[in-house]
This record gives C-alpha cells, structure tokens and sequence, in this order.
C-alpha cells in the first residue's frame, strides 16, 4: 500500500555504533548485510524508524533485530544527513552509541543481517554507506567523554586492578599513560573503593583489587569531573 | 504533485538555538508563528529539509529566511523524534545551535515569521511544540561546553577587562564565580593576552584589558581543556 505526502520526504533510519571492551581490545559490532544496497558488506547494524517509536526505541529495536544485543544504555552520538549518504533514496539517519563488556553479550545474527561479528577497532574491513565517518565520530566522542565523566563501570570486572582500568583509558586514548600520574588522579577523584583484597590468580606482585564506588561514580558522571591527561 | 512511498515516511526539520550575548546577558533568538498549528506562538526558527540540501545547510537556510541572521557557527545539538511531538504528522526534528555576539545580528521577520525577537533566557514566552525541552537541552550544552572548551571569542568586544569575561561565564552557568579563583584559572590557560591598555571610558580603577591569543584559543578549542570551576 503505497504512502503520499503533498511534499518529498526522507526516509529517516537509526544506526547503533556498540563497542566492546574485551581484554584490552576495543571492539565494534558489525553485521554483515544481507540485504542489497552494499549487499555482503560489513556494516553498523541500524534500519528505518517506524513511525510510531521514538528514535531511541527503533536503535533499540534493531539492535536487537539484528544482532541479538539487548539492554544497553544507550546515547545519543549524531544525525548524518548528506543527501546522497544513501543510493537508494534520501536517507537521514540518527545514530546512537553504546559500550559494553564484551563478553556479557551474546550476539546472533538475524533478519537483514547474514553475519555479526565483533571487529577490533584497529582493523576494520571496509564499511557500508558512510559508517566508516559514523564510527569516526563516534570514536572521538568517546575520547573526548572518558576526559569528563567516569569510565569503566559498565566494562570493567567487579573487582579490578589500577592496572586494568589504565589499560582502559589507554586503548580508548590510543595513547600510554604514566602509571604514577593515573594511580594519583584516579584515586583522589573519590571514584573506587579498596576492597582491601588483592589479586588471586598471579604468581607474584599480585596487586590491590578496587571496586567502583557506585553513588560516587553516578554522581561524578552526572556532574562530571576533569580529568586532565 | 503529491509523492509516493512504499512505507510511511517521517518528515524530517530542522531547528536553530541562537544564543545572543549582550550586556551580561544570555538571549534567545525566536519568531513568532504565522502558520498554523500554534499560529501566534512563539518558537525556535526552523522548518523543513529540502530534499537536495544537508541538514546543516537546512538550518542555515532556514534561520536566514525567517530571521535575517547569516554567518553564524552552527553546532548539531541533538534530533527530538518522539512520535507525537507535532500535530501535523510524525516530524524529526534536527536542532542546532549557535552563540553570537547580539550586536553583530539585525534581525527581521519574513517567511512563516510574523515576528522575531531575542528574548532573556531567563524570561521566555511560553514555546509551540516541544520547543521548551529544545531550549533546555541546548542550556544545558553550553553549560556542559563552557568547562572544557573555550568561550567568548564570538561574544565579546575585542578588547575587555577580565571581569567582562567572568560576567559572561557567570551568566551563562546562572552561578557567581569567586573573582580570583577565575582570574587565576582563566590566565593559566595561556588563552588571553594582555593588551597592555587599560579601560578609557571608567571615571576610576580602570582595569587592565585583554584580548583572546587566537592561536592559541584554536588550539584550545580543539584540544579541549579543563576549567574546574
């Protein structure tokens, strides 16, 4: 049944850029689309809004649709709206971003997607339309986010060494940092707590377990803090 | 001529916060509706998205139609798609934003503006559609912003003394900020240069005038850095 409006309009999808943290590897869920334009490319899972959902819902919808992923915190990271972004019509899309530890989240592909799959963000294949400038973005912001609001709950174990959250900032930064200067402002930001445990499973040098502290770690994320690299 | 569609097809708007500065205080540009629904009301200029334009091209087009205003430095500030938040149909709106120095802008109503006016943000008419949260949600950008990037390039004279510049970060936070704390913080940054002048037209304590260090504000700007207020 066909649909007329008096003037052109858009079509109007989401797309969901997820990221993974996984033994110090930051991940991206790609699914591989089924489904002509740029059949049999790798791609950021997304399709088109319904009408009657909200923007954040249709993200939601085709997550899960596509990749089996549910209950994520999503955020919303940009529109795209070049007029030929699309082949097939005039595409405008929202996209949304998420990160998540890896290994909470199973992933199977479904409807238009033949293929899911978790890629390192060092080593991408090519991308479908312009998710390639969609993960770019989303890359920064995530860069520009980890310098003013806490990072790591969502990702990190229970109960972690300062090593391993270092290990965090320096793969989302793609940077090293110095180990005294992190430990030093990490630990006066009032954002962990000492389990007063240490590491179990090292033959020496095992290192003080921390925990986030969960009322502060909200708090600070939602005031923000500045954490000066 | 009507269009045709396979499946229904949202239309998609876009919208324009412009923050005015002047004499310590922070503005809004808005009109006032000639077309219904909420004819007579006040709102965020802005319209639909032409087919061949980009979004950003969108809102620039649209500003200029309905206001006069032109050359501004336009920000994607977010997209507001709830299902029922035009009466019309489903309508996506994508906003953004700008903070100009008042003066610089004659403003003029033409297009579906019957009126356009700046309003003190702190006094606003109430807004058509879902304008309010627009509004809210650019405040609280610019709140976010002003601690990790610098401000007032485009807002103030070229020359002024050090208390212009704290006014400005004062109103836009709706916050006093302690006098020497923010001289302290503010000249560390290396974004000011002193102009070596001082104020001609106080009859007493002229005070020492500076200027922003381009340069050096670009490289800020981009890099980020962190104000703790």
């Amino acid at each position: 049944m066909p649909y007329t409006y008096e003037y052109p309009h858009p079509a109007v999808t989401v797309d969901g850029v997820v990221f993974g943290y996984d033994e110090a590897d930051l991940k991206v869920l790609l699914i591989q689309r089924d489904q002509p334009p740029y059949r049999g490319k790798w791609a950021l899972p997304g399709g088109f809004v319904d009408m009657n959902e909200s923007l954040e819902a249709a993200a939601r919808r085709e997550l899960e649709e596509e990749t089996g992923v549910t209950e994520l915190y999503l955020e919303q990271l940009y529109t795209f709206g070049e007029p030929k972004r699309d082949p097939r019509e005039r595409v405008i899309s929202v996209a949304y971003y998420a990160l998540v530890k890896l290994a909470d989240h199973t992933v199977r592909a479904a409807s238009d997607a033949r293929n899911v799959a978790w890629f390192p963000v060092a080593n991408l294949p090519a991308l479908a339309f312009d998710h390639e400038e969609i993960l770019d973005v989303a890359l920064r912001r995530l860069k520009g986010k980890i310098r003013y609001e806490p990072i790591g709950f969502e990702l990190l174990p229970e109960k972690f060494p300062l090593s391993e959250l270092q290990r965090l900032y320096e793969t989302i930064l793609e940077q090293p940092l110095d180990k005294r200067n992190f430990r030093k402002k990490i630990l006066s930001m009032g954002l962990l707590a000492d389990t007063e445990e240490i590491q179990q499973d090292v033959a020496h040098r095992a290192a003080r377990l921390y925990r986030f502290d969960e009322p502060s770690y909200r708090r600070l994320k939602k005031a923000g803090f500045n954490f000066e690299l």
